[in-house]
Order: C-alpha cells, then sequence, then structure tokens
C-alpha cells in the first residue's frame, strides 16, 4: 500500500466514525424511533463521501494544527450532503424509487419521515459543527458562515435544487449552485479548520472539481446502467433538468471534465502538502468518471 | 402608553427590522426568484412573533450587554418557527391550505419550493446567528447548540413532528417537543446572549410557557373560527392528533393553562428585570387564550 492509499484509507475510517459519532448523539432514549432510523438509514452505509474526503485532505494539505475542527467540518458538508439528497428524491422533486442501491428514504419510511430526516440533518450538521469545534471557538463563525453560504441562499444547493423549479435557468448558474457549492465549501473549509491564512484562496479548486463532478454525473447520467449506479439513469432527459451531455454532446463534455480537473489541480495554493495533494487529486477524480469511459480513455 | 407596552413595542420591532435584514441577505442578484419571494412569503407578515420577544424579554430581564447577540438569536429562533411551519403544512402533513390568513406556501408557490423555503430559512437561522454573534465568539457556540437542541432530534420540533408519525405518544412528550421545545430555547438562549451566569435555569420559564401556548392552540381549535385564526380549525380531531382538549376537556384544559402560566411566572430566576418580566409574561399570556374563553374568563 502506498503512502497516498494509506493516507485515504485513514481519511475514509475518520469520515465514517465521525458520522457515526455525530448520528448517534440524535439516538437517545425519548427520541421517535421510526425518524431516528430514517436519519440513521440516510447516512449509512454511504456513497463514495467525496466532500468530507476533500475538506479533510485540505486540512491535511494546509498541515491542520486541531484535527477535531476539520473532522467536524467534513461530517458537516456530508451530513448537508446526505439531507440534500433525501429531499431531491422526495416525490415532489425527482421521485427517485432507490439511492446508493437501496430503497430512497420516502420509499423506505414514507414521504413524511423524509421530509423530517432532511431537515433533523441540516440542523445535526450545523451542531455538530458547534460541538467539534468547540476547543477553537473563534473558527466556529467562519466555518458556521462558509458552510451556511453553501448550502441556503442565495447560491446554495438549496437556491441550485430551485434553479430546476424556474422558467429559464443557465447551465453555469445551476450547477454552481447544485454541486459546486459545496465542494467549494469542502475546500475552503478544510482550510479555514486548518488555520490558513487566506482560505479563500482554495475556493476556485473545490469549484472546479464540483463542476468536474457534476459533469461526470450528467455522463454517468447517459452511459451507466443503474445497477452499477445504484439509482435510476436517463433522470435528466426525462426531467428536463440541464446536463452537460446534452449542451456539450458526449466528448465535448468529456473534454471539459479533462479541462476542470487540470485547472483544479493548478489551482492549489502553496502549502505544506501541496504535491501530496496533486497526486491525490489526480488520482481521485479519475474514480468521478463512469467505468465505461474511464476505460475507453485508458 | 406605559412602559411596559412601550418595551413590548420597541422588541417587536427591532425583531422586524432584523429578520428583515436576515432575509435580505438570502435576495442577492443571481439567486432563483421564486424560492427568494417564497421565502419571504414565509416570515412576513409575521404571526404573533411569540418566541423572539420571550428571547428578548429574558435577555432584556437580564440586563444584556451585547443586544446584538439577543437580536441574532431571537431572529434565528423566529426562522426556525417559520420553517417548522412551512414544511408541517405540506401536502404529506396537515396539507393546510391556510396559514397567518393567507395561503400556506405550497398553495401559493408549490410544494417544491415549500420544501426548499423551509430548508433554506433553516440554513438562514444557523447563519443570522452567526452573522449576529460575530462580536461575542464565545457565545456563538453555547447558542448554536441551544437552538439546534430545540429543532432537531432527538427531542426538538422535529421530534416532535415526528411523533405524528408514530403508533403510539404520550401527550406531554409530544408537546415537550413540538412547542415547549423552542419556548426554553427562547428563555434559554435570552440568558446565554444576555452573559447571565446560569442560562438553564431560565429552561423551566420556557417550557410552561410552550405548554401554555400549546394548550391554548388546543383550545382555539376547538372554540375559534378560522377567519379570527387564520388558519383552519377542527385539524385535530381531523387528524386524529394528541390535543390537551381531548385528553382534559374544556374545562380540565384552562384550569392545565392557568396552573402552566402560574408555573412560569414564579420560575423566573432572580435577575435585574425580574419584576418587569413578570408583569410582562403574565399579561402576555392572558393574549394566548382565544378571545372567547379570555372574555369568558374576565
Amino acid at each position: 500500500m502506498d503512502g497516498i492509499t494509506r493516507v485515504e484509507k485513514a481519511l475514509a475510517m475518520a469520515i465514517e466514525q465521525h458520522l457515526a459519532a455525530a448520528v448517534a448523539h440524535t439516538e437517545a432514549p425519548g427520541c421517535p424511533p421510526r425518524l431516528a432510523a430514517a436519519l440513521r438509514y440516510a447516512v449509512f452505509p454511504g456513497g463514495a463521501r467525496v466532500r468530507p474526503r476533500l475538506c479533510l485532505a485540505v486540512a491535511c494539505a494546509c498541515n491542520e494544527d486541531d484535527p477535531g475542527v476539520a473532522d467536524a467540518a467534513a461530517a458537516a458538508i456530508e451530513l448537508l450532503h446526505c439531507a440534500s439528497l433525501v429531499h431531491d428524491d422526495l416525490p415532489c422533486f425527482d421521485d427517485a424509487a432507490t439511492r446508493r442501491g437501496k430503497p430512497s428514504v420516502h420509499r423506505a419510511f414514507g414521504e413524511r419521515l423524509a421530509v423530517l430526516a432532511g431537515d433533523a440533518l441540516i440542523v445535526l450538521a450545523f451542531q455538530t459543527l458547534a460541538r467539534g469545534v468547540a476547543s477553537a471557538p473563534h473558527r466556529l463563525g467562519p466555518l458556521t458562515m462558509i458552510v451556511s453560504r453553501a448550502v441556503g441562499m442565495p447560491t446554495g444547493i438549496v437556491a441550485g435544487q430551485a434553479w430546476e423549479c424556474e422558467p429559464h435557468v443557465g447551465l453555469a448558474d445551476y450547477q454552481r449552485a447544485k454541486t459546486g457549492a459545496l465542494f467549494a465549501a469542502a475546500t475552503v473549509a478544510g482550510a479555514t479548520a486548518a488555520g490558513f491564512q487566506e482560505p479563500g484562496l482554495w475556493r476556485t479548486l473545490g469549484e472546479c472539481l464540483g463542476e468536474a463532478f457534476q459533469v461526470a454525473d450528467d455522463l454517468r447520467d447517459v452511459v451507466s446502467d443503474a445497477t452499477e449506479l445504484g439509482k435510476p439513469t436517463g433522470r435528466d432527459a426525462v426531467l428536463g433538468r440541464p446536463s452537460a451531455v446534452r449542451d456539450l454532446g458526449l466528448v465535448g463534455a468529456q473534454d471539459r471534465f479533462e479541462y476542470l480537473v487540470t485547472s483544479a489541480v493548478e489551482s492549489i495554493p502553496p502549502c505544506p502538502g501541496r504535491d501530496d495533494l496533486r497526486a491525490l487529486i489526480t488520482m481521485e477524480s479519475s474514480r468521478f468518471l463512469p467505468k465505461e469511459l474511464a476505460r475507453r480513455a485508458a
């Protein structure tokens, strides 16, 4: 196992542990048991945990001085991502029957508990941040602002989802809000958690990776099969949603993906772990692409 | 105009101003305009603003040293209350056609924007807290914990709403989570914002007032007409929800209300503005009751 793989595995374990600790706080005696079950179901087992891994990788590259702070930020970001998936899958939006290879939360627990599970996960994210940043109280305000901007109005993921309800929308605005915002929060929060002097310098990395991830998702929606993906495919066309493949074609979208990953790697600010982070991001990004296209590119 | 009325009016104005400032932050150019409109519609014009007024009254009684902190806490609590109303009114829950005398958010903007408006309001609440408490960063962590506990799992208003999805539920557990939690947060947050040494001493005041408010709401659901109330009546019976009137009868529920208000007033901890606060709460509580019953009692 090489160095990067070892770091990767350690990060992945840390994320699961911190998510488990956060979710455990919601399960005290006296809680409504079905909502508690729905909340756990929405978080475990997880997907690729791309956002929290990115957050921790950036904090690590910045030589973080208090790992608990980055762990809390990473967990908060993943909880918010899980919340958005639960609400996006609701009957009034995508009406997705499956997610991460199992029934979506509203199919498994009903629509009411899906609405409440999403709400509870949003609250839990901010609570997890406050609890985890207790050792560095001066970082809580900036981290709360970074995370809330990425999720709320006017340009966070909630805004991204709302663009699906507007008659006119530009692909870039839509993707920036729907996916880019939380990726940008992951990098900026990672740097902030680590005490990096100008955390805003990390925004471009997150934005480029977020758009690359979205382009890869659009490609996956077209070329993958549903079993591999764990959710239905071909949904963008059915739902008339903006898609890089629809706008740029299959080859154009792949070119855009490559351009974004290169821009991401080049944007990494000077920091102690810059070389390792570049290698990690190049390796990780290749996993974004659907297997069919990755094989074709190889 | 007597002293208490003057304080009341000043508090009410401060609340509207701070809510307006918070909501304005969501309306930057480039935001999805229909979601922005739905969010504003959900907050203005408001209801009685009982929770934020309680928060500010407690902070005031504690001789707050930094009013901006209490203002932020009060606004955050009201935004969370508005969020809960939007989601509680959704078709999968109460399917309420009206709220505060106008169409509910999902009737006016559609179900998708109602889900997103609720989400955005939750996020805005935590953002408002972080923004407003910047002058006293050591108070942000405690305030975030107080507010998030009141809203999330295991015992906040989300849990209270989830009890409606469980087969068995006790009236006290249900009311404590659904209404009491946010009232308790209002008093404890008000004291915390003001730098009161043992803010937990203020919990009983909030819990008693929260239960009193819920009992009054149950009474209102039975005796008021829908025009006066601004929302449909008789819903508890239709939806089979727990209700103090169903459990205790009309007279028993009124007795319970009187007992709770007396307990609330007696629980106020020693503080500089104790006498004024006692008078204020006695006066305010009488307004909770439906006009028919208040007239009968007079």
